[in-house]
């Protein structure tokens, strides 16, 4: 396969899962099915399934897509943070949905979530990211000379995690407004932070 | 019409709704179709029409009625909880899916939020739910001789109703125990307290 073709079959592919993107944030996660998104992608159902041989491989390559460009947005939230604090700060606030396009996209995130209750295989990579997450977090932590008066640095970085997790989902229900859920998870941060030795 | 046959109507009516929930449980929001429903229940599409008389009837029904079993396991477990502070507790514990009772139920709330993401009458009826219940554990503070000392009562209780829901969908998804949840909500609750003067 030449370079071009190979690019050509990543080109299509990545097409045919931002598609099943927009139709699950549009319609929920149960219109993922083959024949939704080829039409919703505008191809035939039977090139949908020469790229995804099943509902599943879409359905992964679909929440990957999403989650990829979560990470990327984390990423260009962290940006020039240097400060393990400004970093675990970006992370969470990258959570909270503050305009129209990041709204989308963790509305697919937790369409995602709620499919995961369904599918064992997604729950599977879902637990792995959150995970990961949490690790991330807490080496972050470990390698800065902050010290958690708490003796319990994973479960108060999860309990942070599960506020920002939990406003972002009050966000995405119009429970509270993307200022409000921020100046409340920032609360949550500066708590943690209080009367640790930096 | 007699009262016989006033509460047979209620009596096929909940059923109904409660095939409804199990359905989403077992297969997601997506399976919430008059036709399923009526596969679920075992009773003709027509039947489940003179009923609901469209999917948005039946669906606000079945949310209606996990609600309602929802409240009532909060009612129970606020049990004979006196002080404000016991109220609080009780009824942010009884977020956290502890039994497969509990957890199938609080699936199904999931996934009705996750339906709510694209009907805007189920984001509506989830909003006002979460509204009153938020201001119940406001006026339970207010009515308390217990004075946060936040300033800031109402945003002090969005953010641990945020970490409530978000250690809930940690226990859903599998990526925190029941107990480890329960721990972690416990320390959120007794930071609220802390330095509080009651």
């Amino acid at each position: 396969m030449s370079r071009g073709v190979g690019r050509d079959h990543e080109t299509v592919r990545g097409a045919i899962a931002a598609a099943a993107c927009v139709l699950v944030a549009e319609e929920g996660a149960g219109a993922l099915t083959v024949r939704r998104v080829a039409a919703a992608a505008g191809v035939s159902p039977g090139r949908v399934q020469h790229y995804f041989p099943d509902r599943t491989a879409l359905m992964l390559a679909a929440f990957d897509s999403v989650q990829h460009a979560v990470a990327a947005e984390v990423a260009t939230a962290v940006g020039e943070a240097a400060a393990p604090e400004q970093v675990l700060t970006a992370v969470l606030r990258a959570m909270i949905p503050t305009d129209d396009t990041a709204m989308r996209r963790l509305r697919v995130v937790a369409q995602f979530e709620s499919l995961a209750l369904t599918e064992d295989i997604l729950a599977t990579r879902i637990r792995e990211g959150h995970a990961e997450l949490l690790a991330f977090l807490e080496r972050l932590l470990e390698s800065s000379r902050i010290r958690l008066d708490s003796n319990n640095t994973e479960g108060t970085l999860q309990g942070l995690l599960a506020t920002a997790e939990g406003l972002s989902g009050q966000v995405l229900l119009g429970q509270s407004s993307p200022d409000r859920a921020l100046a409340l998870l920032q609360t949550s941060i500066d708590d943690m932070f209080r009367g640790v030795a930096s």
